[in-house]
């Protein structure tokens, strides 16, 4: 079933206790791509970048079946760029440097071809803009999925809540969840953002694991306890990808299908941090995200007494 | 099965973001002989009071079926008394007043009566006390439990592992994981400390549930998103409680078991959580019980694809 998803194309410079990278191909919809590649194809991908974009960074995403026709390539510009420094235990980052670039005045054009999108993924972003793509889209896609962070909270909440408005399920983390809805209680949290549009709400905790919320029903899927923990960048980005990918590659939008999204998100998700950046996204197997899930089946389970 | 705990009977004063308490009874020995009491009884109980312990207290320790042989009251002497106050997230709390008094030399002295002792909570206290129960203790018990904390490993953590090393199953919690360990990743942490002695190590991560290790296993208990939290305190100790009652009513220290045994303490610790000091764990109704563990079982299920 038609994916869209719009995001950043950006440039990545990371820094964590166990080594530090050059600029390297991140933003969010390069990791949502990616990881949703591995269920759907194509990827219908609107983003923008600068000329200064490698053309192998862009084959690369075209070899995992994303479709670059919406990627814009700014002729004199320079790609969004994000630095970054991680904490000892991971836990928290310090933003480097942040250069919008392409980004501050970026125009989201939906190729004619996209306009069956039937699942949309708008990743973090200026609420405007991903707005703008909901309102451009002729028909209203059967699923509308929203990621965004506290910035927006703070910086344009109207605008931000108009967009939440708009959308099914919207994901953020446990820190938004409650500067978004004033209520330190998730169960609340959910509650009032619920009434601000979005039938279904995903809290996402990192190492501890995403909640899924819908109308009175909960869902918890835990973070798989990892050995290694190498880099956090894009992992929730990862999660959002993988989420809407099962969402699309099974078209069933049911509380019980999501639940199913959510656990294989999580497993994307898992992977993803053991290396930096994109790299372990590029060439997992079926196998693989299989026996990942299975292990996330597998921690939380308990057989019933005979 | 005979089951022993050993631990601090004590009065804590409360200030949490809801509301404040003068002195009330608590002490990790309380939560826990509460929250065992649910699942056998008789608890018997090792502690010390003071002759400033209202009877009422004790009386109400008797009626939910704790045996009150083992709990010293000593003349002319004070109560341990701790008072605390929590942040306005609930996640982390100042402690305002520490008063060891009767705590300062306390001997545990172990009825005749108890020596039958099959299975063994030693609560958090120091160390050198809690390895002086075992020792004291003619056969050794089935299964030993110890509660510990940080504040040991950072005065006394020779004696801390030298009693580590006599028990089967450690809880402590996810930050003091990685401080006995040197290890960021709790999964490398476990191997760590379960080389220290243990064939159980629980780790338990508050609002974010409860991970239990043994060899290369890993089970995953979430903690309920609770509409609302009221005073965190004795929560671990609840959950420590209700662990080991459910062993010792089930006699069967199998994985599988010990899973069922987290999700039961998960359960009660839920209930604790949910007023000041002790108050949830006085009335409980076995359905209730029962209802919330149904509960946790429900939040992670996914159903089998048909």
């Amino acid at each position: 079933m038609s994916l869209l998803i719009i995001g950043t194309v950006a440039f990545d410079a990371i820094e964590t206790p166990f080594g530090k990278t050059d600029k390297i191909i991140g933003g969010a919809a390069t990791f949502i791509g990616l990881s949703a590649s591995y269920s759907v194809k194509p990827v219908n991908l609107v983003a923008v970048v600068g000329d200064d974009f490698p053309q192998a960074d862009i084959l690369l995403l075209e070899e995992h079946g994303v479709d670059v026709a919406g990627l814009q390539i700014k002729a004199g510009e320079k790609s969004f760029f994000w630095s970054g420094k991680y904490s000892q235990d991971l836990n928290s980052r310090e933003t480097l440097v942040t250069e919008l670039n392409v980004l501050a005045d970026f125009d989201p054009l939906i190729p004619d071809a996209y306009q069956d999108c039937k699942y949309l993924m708008l990743g973090n972003l200026t609420p405007a803009v991903q707005q703008l793509v909901i309102r451009r889209l002729v028909n209203r896609p059967k699923l509308i999925v929203m990621d965004t962070m506290n910035f927006w909270m703070d910086i344009a909440l109207a605008e931000l809540k108009q967009t939440i408005e708009m959308v099914d399920v919207l994901t953020i983390n446990d820190e938004e969840a409650r500067q978004l809805s004033g209520e330190y209680s998730l169960v609340k949290a959910a509650r009032v953002i619920m009434a601000m549009g979005p039938q279904f709400l995903i809290i996402k905790k990192g190492e501890h694991g995403a909640l899924l919320f819908h109308k009175d029903e909960i869902f918890f899927a835990p973070a798989l306890p990892l050995e290694e923990v190498f880099d956090p960048t894009g992992a929730g980005d990862t999660f959002a990808g993988g989420f809407i990918g099962h969402l699309a590659a099974t078209d069933d939008i049911s509380f019980e299908n999501m639940k199913r999204a959510v656990i294989h998100g999580s497993a994307m998700a898992s992977f993803c941090v053991e290396k930096f950046g994109t790299e372990r996204l590029l060439n997992l197997t079926k196998e693989e995200v299989a026996a990942r899930e299975a292990q996330f089946a597998k921690l939380v389970r308990v057989e019933p007494l005979a």
